[in-house]
């Protein structure tokens, strides 16, 4: 592979000035385009060698680009902040907004390289994380982000001039060491690197190698790659927007299951309704599993263990109370609950996933989640903000995100509140007809409820695909707020006491 | 997840009898749509536990469609012939043809869900298994493969009633300790299960879990859900040709480095086309290569050791004399050449690498392939036979699909036989003057040559994305055919002593 950036290519100072007004011309119209009409974000990754001058590059970037509207993000060591969380919330907080530019320099792959090259991953471990990379990049780009990865390479001797140039520069990073250690493990590196780029490179995020032994016709080349995309990324939506079907949607949705007619009978039917608690065991019961969830969570801080707890449930069946009642057991300092309706453009501009992994705690803390990611297989589903190939490809994406959760030693607890249509209406009454609880009531209100069936059918679908051997949903029957909420706040002291453990 | 399939639905003998008809009519006018107008193929996959009645779902599915347009594949034990390929050969020689249903019970699951509880698949050994499977469900789906995947569920009591009664049926296959076993590792076999589902639910090839304690309506189910599936079928693939792009190709093909202009130098162009050799040398040369490999090709059949040859090219290039050479020097009964121009009628019935994978020789054969899976990003991209997003896609699946070959154990070799435009065209005159030679050349010879750019770029974009460190390319000077020829057999040589050692 390698073999295609030995070839000497480079571009004289003369050609380079030559060409270099109308590359500045491209990049900056393409960039214009993207700010003014914000549908995707372009993602570059740039990645090789070291020595091949990644730096001097990025340099010519910004000295070519409208530095307002890009980003450069470095992952040196993570940072606290980072360390506490899943491994891809850095990435997620670095990733453009549409109309952007992001840089990553090294980006997912740096580490992956890295332990590879140590031995500290073998080869099953280093594939599965490479088919992780390689779905999470196809996921970015079918939420509208262009993926462009720049390989840089540098034959041998080049690689060796350059680094005992770099070691004798005062200003130096690395050092001499590192220069040595560099050289020794280039054999190993590239015999790794070429591997990865194999297993991510993809029509939707290709590698692009780089032959950087001479500057010019390594910036150049970049450059010209990316004001191509930026360029072609305003024609490509439009060509989205323009089709009424897209490759995907043909392939089809998920369609639920038929009901053979006689025997219509789902998850949802099986909660028991009728069972009831009057206030004083309310208030008994409250007592004690609000005593032994507040020690735990105090436990669950020192043991650095965080908490995410997601509720859904129909309009009126009860999150807000259960939340509040989970929340006052818990020291305010421990814990933060974020109620999620339509998304702000702001986070329009991103990937849907990104403002939930945005709200992800530092660890050992609670974070409690009224409604969730799950509003793109409910309410945008069946209201149809989005389309059939796109809520069918988030119950995997779903699945993929709370593993990731889960394996960084989240505990994930999911709660769909259920109610009877009867009960609904009678609270929706109640709500209009007390002052103090008008604002809870609108006019969706009572349309979403019309479409009572439709939703009936998401959240069955939900249920089966996303109630996973890792991350199970507890259904809770909540026609009696007082048996909600106290079943709600065991299950919760119930999963601690078992991370605990 | 399996709580879904708990609920007791069941449909009373008097419904069944009342839907049959309406579902009867259903599938077999799916089903005949599907075989007027085949564009697609729809492959069933059935999965589940012991005694969930996969057999009696099966034989009412052939009651009810038209069982010539129906094959069962079971993946018992593997035959010599299957055993001596790549692990999914026996399942691509199992496709459906467009037209046409296949049914695979248990399929490309079934040996990992046994692996997995018998422990001898490790965690990331098996989610990467997943994630290759996933990975071959989408590439089957968007060649035109309408994928429905059905798990078969029985509560723990009912399982168990069944067992009991098959194992006292005069005709059970399995016999009673088969029965305990499969009651004993239940709760591992659905946890692992649950797993799989997990990673290899897609919107392309969902899962669909059924409960399968009442057979009518078990049966009823998943005969609705083919029903749907058949009727949708042509609709979905009306849209896919109306709508002019895909979600895909709106995602971009793979884009050619743009060259800056100066800089324009490629592998090619390495090549070193003045390499000459007399006839003499050549003959000598021949004669001691020539007993060398024909050495080498018995052991390499003692030691069961496959050998796939690909002769990649430009018109003229000798691709032809080189194969003949090389053949000359093996036993007939160990080698098979085959060439390959446009696919027949039938091979486009079948996802692209089915040609290619059909031909895939028995242990320690060697197998010529004069134009290969290559042709995809070659001349399907140049001439416009495939869309850029199919052609774009073809890099990642020829990797993968060689990456199957080389796990398998099988020796790869790739050959680019170059030579220069003005070469070419002296041939093309020879061809035209000589007698015996004038079938090797046609009009579209002539045509092609006119795109030589375009090929060049193509051929390029190839050596680098395919050109990986597992199969890397070796490319031929062949200027000289005498070079050429001893150069091709000489590599040949080498791979097999090094794959011997």
């Amino acid at each position: 592979m390698f073999q295609a950036a030995e070839l000497g290519r480079q571009l004289s100072k003369a050609d380079f000035e030559a060409e270099l007004p109308s590359l500045r011309a491209q990049l900056l119209q393409g960039q214009i385009a993207l700010m003014q009409d914000p549908q995707q974000a372009v993602l570059v990754v740039i990645e090789g060698l070291d020595g091949s001058g990644r730096a001097d590059l990025l340099n010519h970037l910004y000295a070519w680009l409208d530095p307002r509207g890009l980003k450069t993000h470095t992952f040196w060591d993570p940072s606290d902040e980072e360390q506490e969380r899943p491994f891809f919330w850095r990435f997620w907080r670095s990733l453009p907004q549409k109309g952007s530019i992001a840089i990553h320099l090294g980006g997912w792959y740096r580490d992956l390289l890295t332990d590879a090259i140590h031995g500290s991953l073998d080869d099953a471990r280093l594939d599965l994380a490479l088919a992780k990379r390689r779905n999470l990049e196809q996921m970015l780009a079918l939420e509208g982000v262009i993926i462009l990865k720049f390989w840089l390479y540098l034959p041998e001797a080049v690689q060796r001039e350059r680094l005992s140039q770099e070691a004798d520069s005062p200003d130096d990073r690395w050092g001499n060491l590192a220069a040595k250690n560099a050289l020794k493990s280039r054999h190993r590196f590239l015999h790794i690197a070429e591997h990865v780029m194999r297993l991510t490179d993809s029509a939707v995020a290709p590698w692009y190698l780089i032959e950087a032994t001479d500057a010019n016709y390594r910036d150049m080349t970049v450059g010209k790659t990316m004001a191509d995309a930026l360029l072609n990324a305003q024609q490509r939506h439009q060509h989205w927007r323009l089709s009424a079907q897209s490759e995907l949607t043909n392939l089809g949705s998920v369609p639920s299951l038929p009901n053979a007619s006689s025997a219509q009978v789902s998850v949802l039917d099986r909660v028991d309704l009728t069972v009831k608690m009057s206030k004083s065991d309310y208030k008994k019961a409250y007592e004690t599993v609000r005593h032994e969830l507040s020690s735990l969570a105090w436990q669950a801080w020192r043991a650095k263990k965080t908490t995410v707890i997601v509720f859904e449930g129909w309009d009126a069946s009860g999150k807000g109370g259960a939340i509040r009642r989970l929340a006052s057991a818990l020291d305010a300092r421990l814990y933060r609950a974020v109620s999620f309706g339509a998304p702000t453009e702001q986070e329009l501009g991103f990937p849907f996933l990104w403002r939930f992994w945005h709200e992800l705690p530092r660890a050992g803390r609670v974070m409690m989640f009224d409604r969730s990611w799950y509003g793109r297989v409910l309410v945008e589903r069946v209201e149809g903000f989005a389309e059939a190939s796109v809520w069918s490809r988030a119950y995997h994406e779903i699945n993929n995100f709370e593993s990731e959760l889960i394996e960084s030693g989240v505990v994930l607890i999911k709660f769909w509140l259920h109610i009877s249509p009867d009960m609904q209406l009678e609270r929706f009454k109640d709500r209009e007809s007390t002052p103090y609880k008008q604002h809870k009531i609108t006019d969706e209100d009572w349309r979403n409820r019309e479409k009572w069936s439709a939703y009936e059918q998401a959240v069955n679908d939900m249920l089966f695909r996303t109630g996973t051997e890792i991350a199970p949903w507890t259904l809770v029957s909540a026609e009696n707020k007082y048996v909600a909420r106290i079943e709600v706040i065991s299950k919760v002291v119930e999963q601690l006491k078992q991370a605990l453990k």
